[in-house]
């Protein structure tokens, strides 16, 4: 008989401890994709929609959007790490190191750093580190990322466990700055940047309500999956979703972070940089129809040695489903997330001083 | 407390006359957006759909369709002159000027060239002369608007009041027929561009039903709609949408121009270029789900001075939605627009002889 | 009066055995186009998604989708060919020559290689020849097509009657190899590729169950076809379809192949070209909402001469909808298809050996 020629994914028990797993498929990003991008989500940071924006500024050209390019990253890991998971349970330590432009050829290679069985045996969470490459072997971004995987057979013996140390957020002062062009002065075009506030002008526990709202369409958000070529099942056949938990289709996470980073330009119209992902909560499902909205918190500044030019804000951005985000929604007295979050995100971005 | 750190618009009394607003985002239009194009409208125009076309008669390449640089032109203007419109009330004097070519950069300059309060002291019309540059400063589209804006505030005193003289129609005489290569003979190949009638096969009168009905969906709007980054909240936001005025998301104006020009295909292929829009009204709104067609009619047919290879014609391009435009319909006995009415476009065309 | 100048197509009293007909819109395919067709459909086939793996093996970089191109070539055939058909009866000897590259221009010609009138006298059988050639002259797909085509007028004598052999299957000795890198000894990097099947690892009379599903969207196939620059009438209108034999529009049934070769690359992932297509038939309409899966039989395998580093598989691709191909459904004991399937495909797929 012929062998099975399918991908049927890892299980909990295939894993083991300091394994490396290069993925496929590399994917060279374009104009095309950044078009799309702009297309699906409609970003307007200057950075990154014009040349002659960023070469102003000290860019060769406009660098794609970080989260185009993590996006990417993250969808070629999905075959090998996640296709017989149960549960995205969170991120860390995810920095944006070299830029991505057009014409990159990007690679994605995934060392497991933690192994978890739990104790019903029959799923285990799995801890990895991912790294996303360009075609000269530069590190582009850089992740940490556990999910609860099913194991194939209850009875399999699981002995690696080791539960990684993951730090609360990215230090600033680890941040790839080299990466990002000393702006000379004058360089930044404030009005053409379309905001005055700069990251002097943002205070600690200033809240920004981030106003407009962006309803998604199944054929926008299958789009955008299909782009990083992210093969998670639930996302694209309603054949079966109509039988599953929900009855329909699940957005992929990242289209919500996507969105709400791009309706975050009202109010963060300078934060042309994502720097780092501190950790990251997909707390309810999206799905098509629905309307986001979202807003951010300044949790802390930060300094950056050697860099007046810049500063880093770190911020919480909230996205919300079907209702504004005028009053912040966020957490109940009870501790839960209120009624309506769906995605809580910790950032460092980047902001002209 | 922290400023306000999001983009409130202009308010009526915020414009004063003369005032000149520099627009942002800047935009480098790239091969993705023309693609992107032509998968929304599906155009056929052989001059704008391959390079060896368009080198054959003297571009470099092939320009990107002269409506899609207008929207991104026209969307900068968005964020600070009709934010808080309450109707977009007409265009005059708009002329596309140099070609735009994937990988030029786009900026947005608007002046203040006309004010008037209205009597209920609630609101007023904002006339705005707009102009797109690329990054070599070269105006490449050029257009006035006239919008009607709210006031901030009722007992606001707003002193300044006039009313600009706009032209019923651009002069042909004033067209840049430097940005057309003259065509040498045989240059332009009838049969490629899938139409053998030229310029002096059309005549004042004639009516041209083009036959073909395109039916828009959300998701199609709304790509288009964010790739020009226009931000008019209507287009995108079906939770408050569904308790506004129709109960439903208005699709951006440009959608329908853009389709109805695509549709025009089928009927004057070898128009390859729109020189001006002599002014235009959007008669009434489409919806996702609504089925497009359109008609022509030539208004004028015009010689244009030294250039014995092209001439113009001037066409009124009547759009209309969910009935088929076989009967020409246009206005009623009454003077009112017909019933499925949508837009009534007038623009110079540019056809070989 | 003025002469119709929309396009009226072709009748069957309108065509000649051995006529040619260069058909419009030429075509520059461009990043763009390559970036929509991956968020369209998701192949994952390294060859053509990443620069560094297609130089690897000898491409100067990705070439395009064989179906991308394929689509491009077809639409242009619709407005001479295809506008008055009722039904495209079949395909066979498709080759695909020359590999298109992103910036190439692609224009199509068709010779009518057959004819065959009907004995109701109100339709007829037209075969044609079609040939996409790039900006060099050089074929880069040619194919024969049959389709049913009305009469404009029932008396109109038709003398003409010839109707041409075609072959069951194209010869693999004359798949042109040419076109294909000869790949050097570790050149093809199997973990990136995505899977280890090799062409020796497939069997005749396999059959492989493709395992995902994917529904389909209005906006999506609308702008698949759009951006192909088909514009047969059935997938773009839901105003007259509403009154139409199914009540909706029809969906391309490039757009069916597309994605079950998409699909196909979970269990066929090192099929990184479709070398020719034998034959194909369109069984049943698929609508937005259905959900395609689809299944493989190998049916043969063929050695190359003179390369010893690829081979080729034929391999029939079925598709079906609204039901997953874990039995691979195809006919019933009468002969008929089976419920749910909308397309067989008969392929000559490339493997690295």
């Amino acid at each position: 008989m012929a062998q099975l020629k399918t991908n049927p994914g890892n299980y909990f028990e295939d894993f083991k401890l300091g394994q490396s797993i290069r993925h496929a498929t590399p994917r060279t990003i374009t104009e095309g994709d950044v078009a799309l991008y702009m297309s699906l989500y409609g970003p307007r940071f200057a950075v990154q929609s014009s040349d002659e924006f960023a070469r102003a500024i000290g860019y060769p050209r406009s660098p794609v959007d970080d989260l185009l390019a993590f996006h990417v990253v993250f969808g070629k890991t999905v075959p090998d790490i996640s296709l017989n998971a149960i549960a995205n349970l969170g991120y860390a330590e995810c920095r944006f190191e070299a830029p991505v432009y057009p014409g990159d050829s990007i690679t994605t290679v995934s060392e497991v750093i933690g192994l978890k069985e739990n104790s019903n045996k029959e799923t285990g969470t799995v801890y990895v580190r991912s790294s996303g490459r360009n075609q000269r072997g530069e590190v582009v971004i850089q992740y940490a990322r556990w999910v609860m995987v099913r194991k194939r057979d209850k009875a399999a013996v699981c002995t690696e466990s080791h539960v990684p140390k993951l730090a609360d957020r990215v230090d600033p002062g680890a941040l790839n700055l080299a990466a990002i062009p000393t702006f000379g002065p004058g360089s930044y075009d404030w009005v053409l940047a379309g905001s005055p506030h700069r990251w002097g002008d943002y205070e600690v526990g200033e809240r920004i309500d981030h106003v407009d709202g962006m309803t998604v369409e199944e054929a926008e958000h299958q789009m955008a999956t299909r782009l990083y070529q992210n093969t998670a099942k639930v996302h694209f056949n309603q054949h079966t979703e109509s039988k599953g938990r929900f009855g329909k289709r699940i957005i992929y996470g990242g289209v919500v972070i996507s969105l709400a980073r791009a309706l975050s330009f009202n109010g963060l119209g300078n934060a042309f940089k994502v720097a780092a992902i501190n950790g990251g909560r997909h707390v309810a499902p999206l799905f098509a129809g629905d309307t986001v909205y979202c807003w951010s918190e300044i949790l802390e500044k930060a300094d950056l040695a050697g860099r007046p030019d810049i500063g880093a804000l770190r911020t919480r951005l909230v996205a919300v489903k079907n209702r504004d985000a005028g009053g912040y929604p966020f957490k109940t007295g009870g501790g839960d997330y209120a009624e309506g979050v769906i995605l809580d995100l910790d950032t460092w971005l980047i902001l002209p001083r």
